[in-house]
């Protein structure tokens, strides 16, 4: 994903290589297409025509035509001083659909959304669903709260620190497409039909290498099913825990509060469980009565603890006794910057254990491919709900992800990857401590994101996030993942980092410094 | 798929070209690999030492040593006399996982196993599941009845007539790749994030375009949702039914008998509904209380009817009186040989048919990709069950598929497959005719199987199934596809022939006809 600072144009471009005299029309023809698919969400704030009209390479005065003609046509909406928008006019004129049609879309839990995609860099106004909206459990669905209701005219989000997305960007496509041509040479036809729900024997073989290597889990390829990400994961276990009569599941808080619908649509009730700096807490662990928990131990999500010695022993203890199951979600293990990775929790039993992964962190989430590692008491059940659900993964992608780990693409990637996000991780730091100075800071060995406590002196919670809002600079604080509402005034905060630029990373800080005033 | 007569030894073709220093050893490894993986199911068995010597262009000695060397450590099986199969002791070594790691491929209600993918061309053994165990609602999971238990030594399977696998050497893999190539070149880098849950924008609309214009549907892209197949259509709307409080689903009788699992993954029981040749009858419908059926009117599965106007207009009746829901499975649309298509129920009433298809049959089922048509009051409901199950297909897939049909090549992949389809389809008729007279066919105008009718002076059904198995051909008898059991002795047979070569189908049926003895 671009920042914001370079959007992501690329869907005019064709019409604006177009000849001279059919340039004006396929310019307008686009836009109109683009709001009307969602992919330019209501709301999104269009640049300026002279910055788009620099950015495509066109003369001013056909923005300004477009603009304005599809002003006229009720596409965009404009106020002087204010700038151009997209309208929310467009898609009821498809069929009625709209109310239902957005409704999926429209920052729900899980909120990720059709318009919110390709507005990656697109300037989605406040409001709308972040720009890389993430899977499980670390969803940005919901708009910052203190920026109050979205307004017409409200500044475009600039910088967007809101967790979650890798840097698309840095998705490895002639790797991909080199392995892509080769699994399409030499696939033998009978691998064309219907998929083992498992997943393909040569992708489980490669992954469970892999896996073992890199994160110390105990991985049988017989016991590794090839999914489509952490939330298929989550979704496989939840069908199984509840149709063995289980009625809850018990998550960390702070957590995230996207595990809630997901559960809720297997049958199963999500309860929230104290965390300190060391794991869950074993008392009220025990005390909930619930027989199967989701746990991220090796960089907690979202404090960045991770989990000691103790807690680990002591939540598989607790399994053991209650004859339950751990999911532990492994959302970031890939990306350790400071110290040697943390093993997996998996390793320690794999019976007590669901380990659940994907490559959304490390290729890409449109991908939709992840793994679990199955308790063999749960294995037949997941297995036939994978095949009831959807019959296994799509063979050819599978095919290719053995291919791109089998030829060590894979950790070349994730090495690009862990340079590219330490370098960011570094800007980060060093943003806060010159910006903001006293700014406190947790949880940066690892992952995506950062925890950021930003001293009271910088004005209240609320004043501090409106003001950042309003600097253009989006923002989501701790207190959205869970049900502490801590009161010293201090302004704790959830800071994603991988999908920005070192440069776009420190001019975010400076600008929230700037809006806040120092303290 | 390749036909019996050309078993896939593709996956020793590597072997058998590795320098000859190593090639014995090359070849013991990629079988032992094959059978430890599942490739090669236990059971299936292996061609003569001197064909597969030929088959792969090495010495017969190779060959020999490779299957002596297996036997002594126990991969293999054999019997002087009775040939060489695959034993049943090879899985057990990964862990003691074998029999829940095996439970999933045996022969379930909608049965596919990893074992039975790659062993399409490789002679499965009678009681294997079928090569191409089929999508909803045409599943081969069940091995024939009639055939009796597989013991070592029975004869393998030389033709397979059983329903359910497009042939899958017809894939277009030129052209796929090319459009592989295209996608990842031109993707904007935010269309990798999470996806729009109802699919990709561009596949929505090219799918709308295409379904509308071959299948008379009313495809609006914004009621398009992209899923994995009818199996995962069938899946979400059973969720989406159960949770507004339905019990049972419909399904026709005779029809597949898979949709019992499916639907009671969802909680929903299924209720077998009796059709005659003009479609449900309308009496027994409305009796049975039910508010929701699966149906496939445009070439009913298994019988082959179209289902005659007066009886769609009474389905939708009936939807409209009782406030339900129908599901139209057009599973083989594309496929009609001597008459014009017949239109899809949906058109006649977007509001109560949830229409599904796929390219399992078209393309490959390995794809896993299709698509449903969804009435605007159960849309956000059927996207909400999409995005909490996987949050989406896979972007690339999407992209390619929409890349592949708006190029025009879906179209020309549709024309070629109903061209070897139709001449398949005419050298069964003309076999029947010569070796079998007698029997009456129906069915024929579309799809991938008809109905035969052998008259009861071929022998009694158990006795003409038996003699076949027994001469190495796998037949499915219509009564396996609901609850019928006709008493007239004939022995109705529902033959697949898609997968088959014209010369394959000839003398399947010249096999059957000189083990039955001639009428």
């Amino acid at each position: 994903m671009k920042s914001h600072g370079q959007p992501a144009w690329e869907l005019l471009l064709p019409a604006a290589a177009a000849p001279a005299r059919r340039r004006g029309r396929a310019l307008q023809e686009a836009l109109r297409e683009a709001v009307r698919s969602g992919r330019l969400a209501a709301g999104t704030r269009l640049p300026s025509t002279r910055a788009l009209a620099a950015d495509l390479g066109v003369s001013r005065g056909l923005v300004t035509e477009a603009y304005e003609q599809l002003t006229a046509e009720g596409y965009l909406r404009s106020d002087r001083g204010a700038g151009t928008w997209v309208g929310d006019a467009a898609r009821s004129r498809l069929g009625g659909t709209r109310a239902r049609g957005a409704a999926p879309s429209g920052g729900g839990d899980l909120g990720r959304a059709g318009g919110a995609r390709a507005g990656g860099g697109l300037d989605p106004a406040p409001g709308s669903p972040a720009p890389g909206a993430d899977t499980l459990p670390r969803g940005t669905g919901a708009p910052p709260r203190g920026t109050g209701a979205p307004a017409r005219g409200t500044p475009a989000v600039l910088v967007d620190f809101r967790p979650g997305t890798p840097d698309l960007s840095l998705f490895p496509r002639a790797a991909w497409s080199a392995a892509q041509r080769a699994v399409l040479a030499r696939l033998p036809h009978p691998a064309l039909g219907y998929p083992d729900p498992r997943g393909l024997p040569e992708l489980r073989e490669a992954l469970a290498d892999m896996l073992t290597r890199r994160r110390g889990v105990v991985a049988d390829p017989e016991r590794l099913v090839v999914c489509s990400g952490v939330a298929q994961a989550s979704s496989l276990l939840g069908f199984v825990l509840r149709a063995r009569g289980l009625d809850a599941v018990g998550v960390e808080d702070p957590g995230s509060p996207e595990h809630g619908r997901l559960f809720a649509s297997t049958g199963l009730d999500t309860l929230w469980l104290p965390l300190d700096e060391e794991g869950l807490l074993p008392e009220p662990l025990t005390a909930s009565g619930v027989r199967a928990v989701v746990v991220t131990p090796s960089h907690q999500f979202p404090s960045g603890i991770s989990w000691s010695a103790e807690r680990r022993a002591a939540l598989l203890d607790w399994a053991r006794a209650v004859d339950g199951y751990v999911l532990e979600d492994d959302y970031d293990g890939d990306f350790r910057y400071d110290r040697a990775p943390v093993g997996a929790l998996q390793g320690l039993d794999p019976e007590r254990v669901v380990y659940a992964g994907s490559v959304s962190k490390s290729l890409a989430p449109g991908l939709r491919l992840g793994w679990m590692l199955v308790p063999e008491a749960l294995l037949a059940e997941v297995v036939e709900r994978k095949r009831t659900m959807d019959l296994g993964n799509p063979v050819l992608d599978q095919a290719v992800l053995a291919e791109f780990v089998a030829r060590g693409a894979y950790d070349r990637q994730l090495r690009r990857c862990q340079r590219a996000y330490r370098e960011r991780r570094d800007a980060l730091l060093s943003a806060l401590a010159e910006h903001l100075p006293g700014t406190g800071v947790s949880g940066i060995a690892a992952g995506l994101h950062v925890i950021a406590r930003v001293p009271a002196r910088y004005g209240p919670p609320e004043r501090f996030l409106a003001r950042s809002a309003e600097a253009g600079v989006a923002l989501r604080p701790l207190e959205e993942y869970g049900t502490a509402r801590p009161g010293d005034g201090d302004v704790r905060l959830v800071l994603g980092y991988a999908h920005l630029a070192p440069s776009v990373v420190a001019s975010g800080i400076r600008r929230v410094a700037e809006a806040v005033g120092r303290g």
